[in-house]
């Protein structure tokens, strides 16, 4: 249970004065004093819970301190700690083989999170292919090493540009917003032959991979048409291009299922996993390949490592947490909540003058906030925040009630292990908030 | 205590088949299966001990399963396992500031092994110089993902090339083989004032920083002469370049000192680390930077980041493990120990033919061998192995003594808390096998 920590002041200034935060200007961070959490919510030092709609960075699926996780890393721990990557251990058997059964590949490589998980996969494909470029789209992130930040289309890329050469980008199944003035209808269409024009203006034969978000998180949670993912498996297999799907964010039960493009009905030639893989206890990511890829690798070298491959914690914690998946039925609980979810935000759409389009599968889900419906003038711009945006987020803080932001959208990402009563408490404060936002772009009177 | 593992040969059958094995081609893995361990040792699954004269990867310092970090590990699970990196924790202040403190610098961004250390550090010198171009050595290793990659200069380099552009590199103080047929008293001069001349033929304006491990680890324990550092750190501060040290191999007690570069009297402006840091039990690495860099991102964007960047349970079990290096004076065994080291590898060097130097410094040492001591001829060539030097791993497996060679090489870096009696019997093996070399490259009698 939370309790009023007894020197909150310091520690925050000590983590100001010691440490950097990521992805900001530090004078500009007030970092909240976490101290513990269950379930769907953490505590801060001030003793407050904190109902956390966005999973801390989408990835604390089963919730926050998970007694059967907890549990399974101390018992490690008191095993095993660590043994370095050449090793044979049990855990590293055992999720081998489940990893193996949840996504239909054959074999796993184990590194720390996303970001090196995609490098190693873009890595194997250019290795396995011979070949050299890699198409990705520019609504993504695949990471912050050069590789990852390379592939990703997302604006964080632009400081730390000209990056790897032999990335080529591509749009995205973004039907909200299709790209050239088409219609969505043209853009169902046009989303994967404009994939096949670049793949022949590039040269087929020099195209090792295509790296798509298993479904795209932080650039907005773009749901593809339903025949997307099966036209984009048969391009890869028309031209001998390696799938490779990241899912990172999308995977281990976000939307419901083991992998997002299960949905779709595809098998991708490599998926790359972290984050929902142990609800973040421990650090782990995966790629994981099909047997072609695997059978190269029996007598071609494989050329990557890191100290930490198969960490036996993490691989311990990673096997609990799925295992708490199956015995806590959490996906189904998922599919089920999450329908419950896409009708409120079917309902805030048309009640809030804002709400120019919502998307949503699983628990995954984003609304994307506009000026205006009918032009779709987004609320702020493109990498950049607006009045409004500030106002939404203060006051779902004020609330204690934990979003995650960015650009004009606010996603709707609690762990899968939230309740209906505390979803329905999360949503009821984004539509105060929204209802605010409202007031802002109509003006009092009209919001009314 | 080690115990007969029930099922090992299905365990190993299954990561042979449900995982990869990094830097190999699967087909010739043949791994230990490891079920525990207990300071200088670990133990198999058919209930041997193995003296660990590697600590892994040169990274469980602390030795196997130290129970004061394994308690403290627990008990940060059982507090709190997860927090997203944009909060303020209690171990997040504490570790920061403790670093600060051993290091002499000011702030600390927490990733998750080295390749992510060094990819920070690399980003961050290039945001804060406003400059491209990042001077590495050719005989340096600093990680996998695509930039520390590049800015490696070992040949695990050449299968992913071209890599990131910027990359310059530069001769090492490699002074048992100095480039161009120099003496070793010329490299001592021409080991720095070499880069001063790249400086000034790729632009000094150009050059964000240099960056070096604290003394070069998996290429050979190159110990730089003294007046290496003091030379390099006014040639950074002459041309307003960032120095960059990657201490996460040389870093944390290695060599008897919290950095390599404390023997020479110089503070670099960055620091990277990982393994010693947390001597493996969880994953973890640092960018530690200067007061000027720290400021600089107080008022600039830090475009950096990781989803289990300042990890808690990462972050206790640094704190612990940096506690065990002091409450067990293990700096101080270390150095004294380490002069024992030498005088056996002086010994060695002196008896055995296939010597032909031996490098160290506190418990970070390597033997160099060779088929000839006049002409240096190396006992394998560069970035290939030989029957001698498989006659040496094969015999000190068979005697249950994990030791790294590589090319050439044979490495001492036992784990900090090993005892000069267990120190003595590995030493001991380490004789025996080179006895056997002498024979192969001698003949039988010439080696009596
Ligand atoms: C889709 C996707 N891929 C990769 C990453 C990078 O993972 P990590 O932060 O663990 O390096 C993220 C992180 O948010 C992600 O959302
Ligand atoms: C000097 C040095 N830097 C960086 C690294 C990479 O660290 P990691 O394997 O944790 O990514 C290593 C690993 O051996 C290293 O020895």
């Amino acid at each position: 249970m939370p309790e009023v920590h007894p020197n909150t002041d310091q520690v925050i200034a000590d983590n100001r004065e010691y440490t950097l935060f990521s992805w900001s200007v530090q004078n500009q961070t007030h970092p909240i004093h976490m101290t513990g959490g269950k379930g769907s919510y953490f505590f801060d030092a001030d003793g407050k819970s904190w109902l956390d709609m966005a999973s801390q960075l989408i990835n604390i699926n089963v919730g926050h301190q998970h007694p059967k996780v907890l549990q399974a890393i101390k018992d490690q721990v008191d095993k095993m700690c660590f043994a370095g990557p050449s090793f044979a251990t049990d855990v590293r058997a055992e999720l081998g083989k489940k990893l193996s059964e949840v996504t239909g590949l054959a074999k796993s490589f184990f590194t720390l999170g996303g970001s090196e998980a995609n490098e190693n996969a873009m890595k194997m494909a250019r290795l396995y292919t011979g070949r050299d470029k890699i198409i990705t789209r520019y609504r993504s992130y695949h990471g912050a090493t050069m590789g990852s930040m390379s592939a990703s289309g997302d604006p964080r890329r632009w400081p730390v540009e000209p990056g790897i050469p032999g990335i080529v980008r591509v749009f995205d199944p973004y039907m909200y917003r299709p790209p050239m003035g088409m219609t969505a209808e043209q853009w169902e269409e046009g989303s994967v032959s404009h994939i096949e024009e670049v793949i022949q203006m590039e040269g087929p034969h020099t195209i090792a991979a295509i790296l798509v978000e298993g479904i795209t998180g932080s650039n907005g949670i773009l749901i593809p048409p339903d025949s997307y993912y099966p036209r984009l498996r048969a391009l890869c297999d028309k031209y001998g291009i390696v799938l490779i799907t990241d899912e990172v964010m999308s995977g281990f039960g976000r939307t419901g299922k083991w992998l997002a493009t299960q949905h779709y009905g595809i098998t991708p030639d490599i998926v790359t996993c972290a984050k929902g893989l142990t609800s973040g206890y421990m650090p782990l990511g995966a790629v994981i390949v099909n047997q072609e890829i695997a059978d190269y690798f029996e007598n071609h070298f494989l050329s990557g490592g890191l100290t930490y491959s198969g960490h036996p914690v993490s691989l311990a914690a990673a096997i609990a947490n799925l295992k708490v998946y199956e015995d806590e039925n959490l996906f189904e609980h998922t599919l089920e909540l999450g329908k419950h979810l896409g009708e409120r935000l079917e309902a805030m759409k048309a009640k809030y003058a804002c709400v120019g389009d919502v998307r949503y599968i699983g628990l995954f889900s984003v609304l994307e906030l506009v000026k205006d419906k009918a032009t779709k003038e987004p609320l702020a711009p493109f990498n950049g925040t607006s009045p409004e945006m500030g106002k939404l987020a203060a006051y779902l803080k004020s609330k204690h009630i934990y979003a995650y932001t960015r650009f004009n959208m606010i996603w709707v990402c609690p762990p899968l292990v939230i309740t209906k009563e505390e979803l329905d408490a999360g949503l009821d404060a984004y539509e105060e908030a929204l209802a605010l936002v409202d007031q802002m772009i109509l003006g009092p009177v009209a919001a009314d």
